[in-house]
């Protein structure tokens, strides 16, 4: 692949979209041919699919669930993010593999052995060049959050987010490329650590 | 399991919905408790996902098809079929996994095994314990399917047909309690073949 793949992750409200925001600002001004997406969604197909898995009060199983995220990844890396990477271009993704491991794995308990075979088929083994993972304690979450409890998956109480915390932990020790970054801190000093592993890793050399 | 799951396979024009209502008409006439159920589809979510997966023009790659037809199975299995099964019901269901390895298989080319893989995890594993599968000749789908050529799936072409046929073939040849129905036939022969295959295999004695 000619272009770099650079995924955030992360749970609710850790700030990934004004991360992702920034960091596109930033590479665009640096010259670079960058685009912004995310999943679930991504491309028109995806983004019905997202409708469908965040929908507040719509009954979907575990299994079902995870199926849908990974049809919206196989769409949307087909689609769209393994035709820019040929392109030579930097993608910027929303969430990814790891969000899946970490929240139908960690959270809802499905096995992780398969929830990674899926995840293999539904990205045709494309892996992320850098992995920025955004964590915060929970008295963040739930000051940012107070007036946001919107969609179903946000929904989910405190015990499920120390256990997606604990995967998301685990996973960053797992995966290649893959950091963590202290979401607790202002967007000033998040976006400086952010910068500063760009550099370090020369992903966007 | 309590119930019996009956399902009805084979391509589109075949007769399966016909033959799927005379089938309930007949056991409900005999006091039994049936459910009449047919995927895509079949519960509020896995509906939603079949408007995704049926909608003309829309790209869905193989894929993200595959996986959207998975979401769709676990959801329905997993509300609607495993509860009815275990209240002792008679579930008889249009299309189930078969359909999945032959178009999805044999017709797109698609790994079978992997299929399979995924098919197992949809369904919890649950088997149907009779398989009617509906083959018609190419001529009768065509004469048919004259005024009928409207969703994405529909307008795949007679290529495409022969190898979902072939592939029904083969699938009936390994899969424990599936026959053949020729849909060539007549509506009230059609249905004389259904039931007597009824007698035969005791299924709903």
């Amino acid at each position: 692949m000619k272009g770099k793949f650079i995924v955030l992750e992360g749970p609710d409200r850790c700030g990934k979209s004004t991360q992702a925001k920034l960091l596109v600002n930033h590479l665009t001004s640096l010259g670079k041919d960058v685009i912004l997406t995310r999943e679930p969604g991504g491309t028109p197909t995806a983004e019905q699919i997202r409708k469908i898995v965040l929908q507040p009060g719509l009954d979907v199983r575990p299994m079902a669930e995870l199926f849908l995220y990974e049809a919206s990844r196989a769409q949307h890396t087909q689609e769209k993010i393994l035709p820019a990477l040929e392109a030579g271009k930097i993608v910027i993704c929303e969430r990814y593999t790891m969000s899946t491991a970490a929240y139908q794995g960690y959270g809802r308990g499905i096995d992780l052995d398969m929830i990674d075979t899926l995840n293999r088929i539904a990205t045709l083994e494309t892996k992320p060049d850098l992995t920025l993972v955004f964590l915060m304690s929970d008295k963040y979450f739930v000051k940012r959050g107070e007036y946001l409890f919107s969609d179903r998956l946000e929904q989910e109480d405190a015990a499920f987010r120390q256990k997606m915390r604990k995967g998301y932990l685990d996973l960053i020790n797992q995966t290649p490329h893959a950091y963590l970054i202290n979401a607790d801190q202002t967007i000033e000093d998040i976006q400086h650590r952010v910068l500063e592993l760009l550099k370090e890793t020369h992903i966007t050399d």
